[in-house]
């Protein structure tokens, strides 16, 4: 079984191939290119090095969210016309999932944040553990503060773990010795850990045309219409 | 400061790049495919998705064993070709070190090990900290259960954590409740963690042409030709 797996939904992006249980490809780049630019020749250029076909591959997983509205767009936009293309089905992996998925084989809480500006983090939690990865809590635009409170109700004695590109961000906003930042090569999104996160999940493909981005909170645009009309 | 790593030690072939502090770029396959046919598009690819060209690099650092022999050549030889010519100094990486930074950010005691077959492994173990690692044994070629000797006289809390592509093989073999075996994604040689042991060494650079492969025992035909002799 091939799965491909894909992630575009912030600066990072990747592509990995998984077959049977092991990763045999990744490609990642963290660079502030555009994404819609460089994910195909990526994925084209991962194939060719594992000496495959777009038409071997069975399955694809894709994150949806949440993350920044055109990176996710990319993304599932890319693995729909090419489970569509070669008629297979895909399962729809959250962002913040994705990323506790790096820290598998420690046991941690797992704190997955991503940058959503303002002051703002997409977050939620996970206990981590040798080889499972269970939710605490729903994914959620939150502020760094609602997050620190929220990860204060946690009663546990394992260390917290944060990981993705909010990580920094709430690492430097609460000086906690209470938390620890996933080293560099752990922090950012990676295409493996969207196959990892997907692979519990399989019976849960649904046809490409069924999966949606996750944005969690209204376009800017949007927001600042709703704002001006003072409905928020 | 760009610095560009390869690791082509074994059936597992990566390259990344790293600047000022960050990963941002890797690709890695993992099957057996011929590396001296992939690997350098490999290179041109991750420079061209990393918006890069080979003239930025200001390093390069690369795993110069123990190893597959001619892996070993393979990767070596591409980097000094390219830090040949591009006039710039290269940093040689124990493989076995690299493997240990795979696991940096968890306190553990990593006992790197690749398949040497013949129910031999090259190992080594590091003590691993949340942002250091510390070596504690030389790279060695060792049977399987001399480097269960060897770790039996680590006295530590720590967990022992297997890593490499010889890191099951030892796991089956030891069935002890005091090793565990690093995750999928964390126990092949990865091109950014050759590029992470290399950080703390840059002040060890040499020329291209300084750098060789430490294959830690003789090549089969050698070895077979001794044994013929009885010199071995």
């Amino acid at each position: 079984m091939i799965l491909l797996g894909m992630d575009t939904s912030a600066v990072a992006a990747s592509v990995a191939l998984w077959e049977d249980g092991r990763i045999i490809g990744e490609s990642f780049v963290n660079v502030r290119l555009t994404h819609s630019q460089t994910i195909l020749p990526m994925t084209q250029n991962l194939l060719n090095a594992c000496g495959k076909d777009i038409s071997q591959v069975d399955e694809f997983a894709v994150s949806v969210g949440p993350g920044s509205f055109t990176g996710l767009r990319i993304g599932i936009s890319a693995v729909k016309g090419m489970a569509f293309g070669t008629g297979k089905r895909c399962v729809p992996v959250s962002t913040l999932e994705a990323l506790a998925y790096l820290l598998i084989g420690q046991e941690c809480i797992a704190v997955s944040a991503m940058d959503a500006r303002c002051q703002q983090v997409y977050a939620a939690t996970f206990l981590v553990g040798r080889e499972s990865v269970q939710r605490l809590t729903e994914d959620a635009a939150l502020s760094i503060k609602q997050l620190w409170e929220q990860l204060t109700e946690i009663s546990s004695d394992l260390p917290l773990i944060l990981v993705g590109d909010g990580a920094q961000l709430c690492y430097n906003s609460w000086e906690s010795d209470r938390v620890l930042l996933a080293p560099e090569h752990l922090r950012f999104q990676r295409a493996s850990a969207v196959c990892m996160a997907a692979l519990p999940r399989r019976g849960l493909s649904v046809e490409p045309a069924q999966i949606s981005p996750q944005y969690l909170r209204l376009p800017q645009a949007q927001r600042e219409l709703l704002q001006k009309q003072n409905k928020i």
